[in-house]
């Protein structure tokens, strides 16, 4: 009903994550009353993407613009410990990360989650990826921490077990290589009648 | 930290109404994996926006493409009744309104409500068009409903009061103007335990 | 766990609908935390319920006390209106619509809904007892209008559906009998953009 | 509007923490349909508890039921670890402790927690008998171990840190006493983008 243009772009916007036709029906009448130089705004945004690339250690984004670099700044970064690697699912969990100001090691974003019902889903993560660098990793320093900074879920646990099983047989050949998971306990505003028993049983235990 | 366009986008994206800084991270990295088919879908949908205009009578969009066309298809249809106006905040209620295919008269579309709290805000509103739109009509066929379908909240209220007060000198001139406003009452799956007095009350009024 | 006095209490409010074992919980230890006088109220409260007896008329609760009364005091007042009966799920819609202060008529508490899915649910309701009430109205006062100011659920208007069968066969004997419905329409607060379409419906043809 | 009997019960239920006086009209009204049956059963489930006495040590709930006994069964319990107590808010806290099965040590039940507003608060609570307790243990044993198992909510971390420093200053002459507190991290379920700073520095901290 509403004219060509228009209903396009709604249909558009529609096919973004979490947005419904509703959303997306205000997101362009939004736009519309912005006069042309918002959505001018946006499609210079969008025609910018074109320049970003991919880390090839740690699949972070990059900007290209331009130049041939390959590496990302922490990649690239002498002061960051080398053989501590924090493996995340996506780059907005790196950024999460960083933003507590006490991790000083790399990341290697997989770009997704191993989902226990699709068994194809291991093929599009960067595990091949993960598995050579540290592999090389190991055989330059002899030691490494491999850290799983996948999240408590499902797919998170499924992540983590999977990477786990795929690195560990590396120990045989490097016994410095050590692979750990983010504490589990009670997070923040808890109270112990509402914690599930999983995490009251990880809080007991990793009391100190 | 992201890289400057990726977070150049996110900013854009941000500025959209109830889209935070984590659903706009979210969806640009949505419209990044989607590789540059998506963006530049968007991008040509965005450069559609220019050949939107408004019916120079109902405010609703239209599509220029081109044409010299100033009225929309409603306006421009005969079979209509041109002398019953419905008016509407905004066009996606004249589009709830015709989803209910009982309406069978023309459109007003505002463009925004009277807010009790902004003494500019009536000057924002299509009110002038409103009002000359409606003498025009009166003076060519005596005799108009004009349906003051706006929401049951208080600025939908307000815009309701303010436009009445507006039109209503009319009726001196036409005394075959009326002006209504939609029916209030119970609506669908409400318990009588959990109304409001003010709908119960119009509930017990409207009764038939 | 809990030593068995405080178990059983527990699970004794865990009956009540709504409360689950956990708030059942925080209640008896609220109830142990006040000492034994809130208690003892609580005690004293509940044996008051034995002299709770229904109005013969109308079944809202009537407080015995050892008088033979039989009418609630609406029932007996003779300045309400008697030709007018607002029939209603529960007594607690009754207090709803009585807190509008505009409905002067009687009550008639049907004690439940008629379910679609349970055939034996209008069996449990007073529905015999309305009829012969609406009955002995006419043959007094040959005029009466019956509201079936039931919900606008599922269940709602399947009991309103129910009672309005029952009781429109006594029209063919009592023409000035009118069987009415609360009005159906905007709730406070709504907008078009979120109403239903049943609901908007209504709002247009109750427009005034 | 309600019978007084029935008015008083309703007032007396709203006076229950999170029962509103809809709720409390609600379980009034249900306990009314009930017949008095359930009634009786509620009048009689309170009158039990005044048999209800707390333990000499823990402060938990024991059933007097006509015995002299002071302490309940897991103080009593030699297969118990004596030497190490868990601090916990209330009663229902230690049951969620229980369900772990994975704790074999006594509680002690503060009844309350340590606000930082009200300062009259620790006074409410068993902090002197936590005190004396943990010292006799400690003359006793000469070794021990004090979870500070309390929320990681504000009023939680104020009571353990409140409890830490009425305890502290007996590690001069017991230096084998250590206090803990539950582990902090990634509760089950928790993604990373959804973490908070600080829990998320706890999951990093406690990695392993």
């Amino acid at each position: 009903m509403y004219p060509k243009p228009l209903q396009n772009l709604i249909d558009l916007f529609a096919k973004f994550p979490g947005v419904g036709p509703r959303q997306a029906t205000r997101l362009v009448f939004f736009l519309l009353k912005q006069q042309n130089g918002f959505a001018s705004e946006l499609q210079y945004g969008l025609a910018g993407l074109s320049q970003i690339r991919q880390c090839k250690l740690c699949f972070r984004t990059i900007d290209q613009n331009g130049s041939d670099e390959t590496l990302c700044i922490l990649c690239k970064d002498p002061k960051r410990d080398h053989n501590t690697v924090a493996v995340v699912e996506k780059e907005s969990d790196m950024q999460s990360i960083e933003n507590t100001h006490i991790f000083h090691g790399l990341y290697h974003v997989l770009d997704g989650v191993v989902s226990p019902l699709d068994p194809e889903s291991p093929k599009r993560l960067h595990l091949r990826e993960l598995h050579s660098r540290i592999t090389k990793l190991l055989e330059h320093s002899h030691k490494a921490e491999i850290i799983l900074a996948t999240g408590s879920t499902t797919e998170g646990d499924t992540t983590a077990l999977y990477i786990d099983r795929i690195l560990t047989p590396l120990k045989t050949r490097f016994p410095d290589l050590t692979i750990t998971r983010l504490g589990r306990g009670l997070s923040l505003g808890s109270e112990l009648e509402y914690a599930d028993e999983i995490t009251l049983k990880s809080a007991l235990t990793n009391r100190k």
